[in-house]
């Protein structure tokens, strides 16, 4: 019998807030017969969509919380002044453990600095790192720390991301010692600064991570490694640059296609054959950002998100929450920071 | 009457060699009639080629060069074991006076470093920088640095790239106080690193920089800025990841195309319009990346540019000869340079 799972979601977030999470979680309750949701927010605004969308009201409880994080409400307000938010709420009940992970798509940096507030962090990592899957071209995808929550990491720092991110991908990918690589602006060891340098060494010292070498912006999408590592500010950028060109080339292609009778009618020939192009390259299928370095499982959804991609992070929440992978984090961290050498801290 | 404009070309280098850069060469002079090209590299090499694609033999000049600079070579081995170098002695070419510019497609580190070896930078500025432009949603272009020559930027150094980056944009562009951007992981005055927090305050102090705010990794191709300035690290990832998520979604169209009967043929009827899509989203056109900081102009193509790019980075070699782009840095920066506070060194 496979037990339950129990997943709370902040259901005010994110740029389209109930009208969309609603529906999603939905979609994942049909999925896995065995998971039971917990709507974190507004009563008066979710009763009607639950009722809407057909919810299963046996596996879905509503749990009130007044307030509501803004999209752009600075972290430390939010921490003091929102108590009572479906985010903040949503993250007590992983700490009280009426929940095994819950899913947010509010604002990332309140996200990041409630949760390190309310479930901790394990003693050695100083702030969560955010780590997701990304598209190959081989059509698969690999994981990648941090994708903006740290900034001006230390060597240590990028080798506890090196950690987390072989912890989880092992985990979830049933994938043993992943392959680590670490973005850097060249492949040649005496590329990259000092702390990318470093971090080299210590990975390279530490038998139990399978550690490649540096990788470039471009390999990312190669796949030749499991786990990219990097610091949150060129993760960051890097992740929002691809976000960007993407955009450029799908607006080129549809305007190609717009341009004039015959290309228009070569779009229409060609629609099933780019509506699946779409479906492969559509971002909803990587959504589901995980919050690595707590004492429990928060799963950050994008802020723009569509019911689909809503959906795949509560997804994303039921494997992690049934891999437990703060736990094996939290084993594997301890272990391995004791074990590193003190200087360069 | 135009005058002449002189190029020195590093015939040896890049992945490609003299079988693409010689042809480039017959495209450009096909192009510009008043301009000349040094020819620099193994002779006998080259004249064969020069006669195969019938270069105009008043307006190309071979200069003999017994070294190459290997792709992989160590710079500082190149700088001090290939003084006979086609690199080298390009360089050198524009040092000297003989030609008003040089291009190659060889070792970036390699020529970042012989470069400034040779022509010296401006006394305030430290390392070149690398500048390029970049493709925008609307179907221009803005221009980003720095691309990989510096890491670890201080605040004066980004400082110093959004002043240069200004400086060619006008001239080059002809934009009139280009709107500067700094590259940071969100645009809230609170985010980013200490550097680019220092860079913003030098900026915003300076009137004759039309600084205009953080920007993220998807607003370089939004075209809301005409410069996007950023450390060597961010800026190598942002433009390498960027070509990495490029190439996947091109894979993945050709994929989808190729499945299939029916989707062969769908491709054969869109084939005119796919043709269009692949000519505006083709990287040649934005080849040709410029070394700035220096006492002389010295362009960098891709390693890997065909034909069409390397003709691309000849063009801009042209444009910015013309402009006599280093002379207008030079006063520039050193004006204002002495402006800023001495602080934050």
């Amino acid at each position: 019998m496979t037990e339950i799972t129990k997943i709370s979601i902040d259901a005010m977030g994110g740029d389209h807030g109930p009208s969309v999470i609603v529906p999603a979680v939905g979609l994942a309750l049909q999925r896995h017969s065995h998971l039971h949701v917990v709507l974190v927010g507004q009563n008066d605004v979710l009763a009607p969509l639950v009722k809407k969308y057909q919810l299963p009201l046996d596996r879905v409880t509503l749990h009130p919380a007044s307030q509501v994080v803004d999209m752009d409400e600075l972290p430390s307000l939010a921490l003091r002044h929102k108590k009572d938010s479906s985010m903040r709420v949503a993250i007590n009940l992983v700490k009280d453990q009426t929940v095994q992970a819950c899913v947010s798509a509010g604002n990332t940096g309140a996200l990041v600095a409630t949760s390190k507030f309310v479930l901790h962090t394990f003693p050695s990592i100083d702030r969560p790192a955010i780590i997701s899957a990304m598209p190959t071209i081989s059509g698969g995808h690999i994981h990648m720390l941090d994708l903006g929550a740290n900034i001006d990491s230390t060597a240590r720092q990028l080798f506890q991301f090196a950690v987390m991110g072989s912890v989880l991908t092992e985990a979830v990918e049933n994938i043993p010692r992943p392959r680590i690589g670490l973005l850097n602006v060249g492949q040649e060891a005496f590329k990259g600064n000092a702390q990318v340098k470093e971090a080299a060494q210590l990975l390279a010292a530490t038998k139990e991570i399978n550690y490649v070498g540096f990788v470039e912006g471009d390999d990312i999408y190669k796949g030749v490694v499991d786990v990219v590592v990097c610091d949150g500010f060129a993760g960051n950028i890097a992740l929002k640059a691809s976000e960007g060109i993407a955009k450029l080339i799908s607006g080129r292609i549809k305007e190609e296609f717009n341009r004039g009778i015959f290309s228009k009618l070569c779009g229409l020939i060609a629609l099933p054959v780019m509506h699946r192009i779409k479906h492969r390259l559509d971002p909803a299928q990587y959504n589901g950002a995980s919050l690595l370095g707590l004492q429990g499982t928060v799963i950050k959804s994008h802020g723009g998100a569509n019911v689909k991609g809503f959906a795949q992070a509560i997804e994303e929440a039921v494997i992690e929450a049934r891999k437990n992978v703060p736990h094996r984090i939290g084993e594997k961290i301890e272990q391995l920071m004791k074990e590193l050498p003190t200087h360069g801290q």
